[in-house]
């Protein structure tokens, strides 16, 4: 086992990392910008060494400082976290390089994983079902007929390169798509400089189901079943939960085999996420793969009992997994909110400040992942998360009231300071997401 | 089921009964005396009353003030929570006389558990063992050498008026009785004005074991497994866990079923806390049943998944159990911390004031239970507990260690403020500790 591991990171990943090297045994460096100094949960590493400037550019994200920082502090492991370099196949290899072990996914599959059409591949490969779409780009008219009537309507004409939303077409049915063909491309071309488009199967409605899945370097993979994250606001999940609500066991169970069939054939170890869309019917399509710890662990560990950073450090030092796919129960109902200091009546701009005064709720049953306390000053140079409540109850009616009980305890007061909590509690209490029946696109909809 | 419930207790296991009440979509009456006036946890309940003066006699205490102010707030029940009146059969029968449930046991069953000798009497009928001794006081020196052969040397020769330590004197063996009796007799005659003095089997080393036992008002009674506090100091329980440590099964499994027959013997119903010594040789002798939630039921929670309070609230509403023996399951392990403001360098003295700073610690399988934040005032009017830390994890052995890194993150400061930490971490860095080899007289005789 590792003597000392670095952690490449900030805030609440960075503590719950210490927390688990802690009850571990193991000790800690802890690297910082100019803007963290100071903060408590470098109090609890073992070391702590400021990294750079404040702008994470020159720091967080400056790969040669964090492995000189590994070096200086004799660690042998460095573990990335969650954002920053946490998927960067060149930061993986430059620890290796340097004969520092990354806690994660080998870099080969971490950049396989990273390419969307070769992800999708392994997918196909492993008979994991992909969202239905032309092979390619469409080059005629008939093709895109024959096309659109495969996979059935509706459907998406999409630019190949376009993003973020950006030059997507929706066709319901036959009468549409050629028309609708002709404006994407046209549109494409003028937006993009690149008139290629293909289609691809319009699933309505979805709900994003994450798969957790840990693998060693021996071979063995198993999943910690799924998360719900459809609770979105422009793709930032709001609330995740275990189990998925409204998913039948057999879907639940050919999701996560699914998922551990994808990790299996990409060659990949440590933990990662699988993440899928949900239709209507049931009907799972892979995504891609999260090649890292995500923020919404904590709902998984709760259900299934198992500490996922620690895992990630004993795959990372070559120890097999200690449990079986048969072991691993999902018990009861854990639900996570994060919570962000962001202004909903500023389109959630972030708001960041000295926290004067804080109430943590307690109690059996919740959660509270925290590198903030009254005193602390909230960062303007990272992102805005300062917390995240989860609760696990037996049912997901108690968790529910569990967490709406805690969130109405919660109170964080400073000058300018506003959260997320309201919206949570919105949420929390709508019909729709009581009985399970969102959508990812029901928040922004519905507020 | 109730529509409000008012808690006649303030703190943490105030704040505890709110919780409850919330997730299940009770109203809450708060009460409160003049020095806590403005807690956090008043602002958490439906309503707040105030019913005298800092002085609990005059406020917590004041049986006449709680129940007017339950009939104030409208509500149907109370809660009493742990001290003050929890365990005043009076109270309980006069709320009761006004129509408001009691949320504890029968005021009936209460009376005969509180007095030793009706105790005894239960225990012996139920066929639970108790402590080997004389039938009453010892007339000669025969009949205390008979009684005494017959238990086994050691004995202790106690004064029927002695109490709290005082009036005892041990006999190892025959040679010793009879000179042992004589001075005791001489003693208590001088210290109590009363010379009788009875015999009873000097239990060494014992551990404290301690049963929860919940009984609804249709005859049925199920434990919910055992309790260790053993880490006390002064008769005060410093750090209590669930199962206990070094206790063979099948004792744990006897034990537990003594108990549930006793608390079934004695007409019991609701919560209950049935406390045994459990020697050497792990034999186990009853010594009380404590008729009410104790501060360290969340134990007890973690390794079970149920929620007492609610459990409490249930069956004085006149619900069945809703889960039979063999369901209740204990998984894991799970260890309570008591975090009092006292000064271990002036013998434990309380230290109340402004907590001006406070790290609270999370993480997978923490739990803390508090009415306290920063900028509360512990107020010196009443016990010293500011709240309790408690872990769950699958072994003993990450329990402890978890615990540790919890109480290394924690952090509370203000002036003249020391807490019980300092001590409850030297506890669980010791190796007697850490074997379950300790007794009730570890603490006091190591530090």
């Amino acid at each position: 086992m590792f003597q000392r591991i670095l952690i490449a990171n900030r805030g609440e990943i960075a503590l719950r990392v210490i927390r688990a090297c802690q009850e571990m045994g193991i000790g800690t460096v802890a690297i910082f910008s100019e803007a963290d100094r100071g903060a408590h949960y470098l109090d609890l590493a073992d070391e702590a060494i400021c990294i750079g400037p404040a702008s994470s550019t020159d720091s967080y994200l400056k790969i040669e400082h964090i492995i000189a920082a590994a070096e200086l502090g004799e660690a042998q492991a460095i573990h990335p976290g969650y954002g920053f370099l946490a998927e960067n196949a060149d930061f993986a290899e430059q620890c290796r390089d340097s004969d520092i072990e990354f806690i994660g996914p080998p870099h080969e599959a971490m950049r396989k994983l990273g390419d969307k059409v070769e992800a999708r591949q392994i997918a196909i490969e492993a008979e994991v079902p992909v969202v239905p779409g032309s092979d390619g780009l469409i080059t005629s008219d008939e093709e895109a007929l024959r096309v659109a009537n495969e996979i059935g309507y509706p459907i998406l004409i999409k630019a190949t390169a376009g993003g973020g939303g950006k030059g997507i077409r929706p066709a319901f049915d036959e009468s549409m798509l050629l028309t609708e063909l002709k404006a994407a491309s046209a549109e494409a071309e003028k937006a993009f400089k690149n008139a290629g488009v293909y289609i691809e199967k319009f699933v309505q409605k979805p709900r994003h189901v994450e798969v957790q899945v840990i693998a060693d370097q021996h071979g063995n993979v198993v999943h910690l079943w799924e998360r719900d994250c459809t609770m979105q606001r422009k793709h930032q999940k709001l609330i995740e939960e275990s189990p998925a609500p409204n998913l039948p066991l057999e879907t639940r169970e050919s999701i996560c085999e699914a998922a551990t069939r994808l990790i299996k054939n990409a060659g990949y170890y440590n933990a990662g996420t699988v993440e899928f869309i949900v239709d209507e019917n049931n009907d799972y399509y892979f995504i891609e793969v999260n090649a890292r710890i995500q923020v919404e662990h904590p709902v998984t560990e709760m259900v299934t009992g198992i500490d996922l950073i620690q895992q990630q450090i004993r795959v990372a030092a070559g120890e097999k997994l200690s449990f079986a796919q048969e072991e691993i129960l999902c018990n009861g109902c854990s639900i996570e909110v994060r919570i962000n200091a962001e202004d909903p009546d500023q389109n959630f701009r972030g708001c960041p400040g000295l926290i004067e005064d804080l109430r943590i709720p307690g109690g059996l049953g919740v959660r509270f992942d925290s590198h903030v306390y009254a005193g602390y000053t909230i960062s303007p140079y990272y992102d805005s998360m300062i917390g995240k409540l989860i609760v696990h109850k037996p049912t997901r009616e108690e968790a529910i009231a569990c967490l709406l009980r805690a969130l109405n305890e919660f109170q964080i007061n400073g000058p300018g300071i506003k959260t997320t909590i309201p919206l949570a509690k919105k949420i929390l209490n709508h019909p729709v997401f009581k009985s399970g029946q969102g959508d990812t696109k029901f928040v922004e909809r519905t507020w």
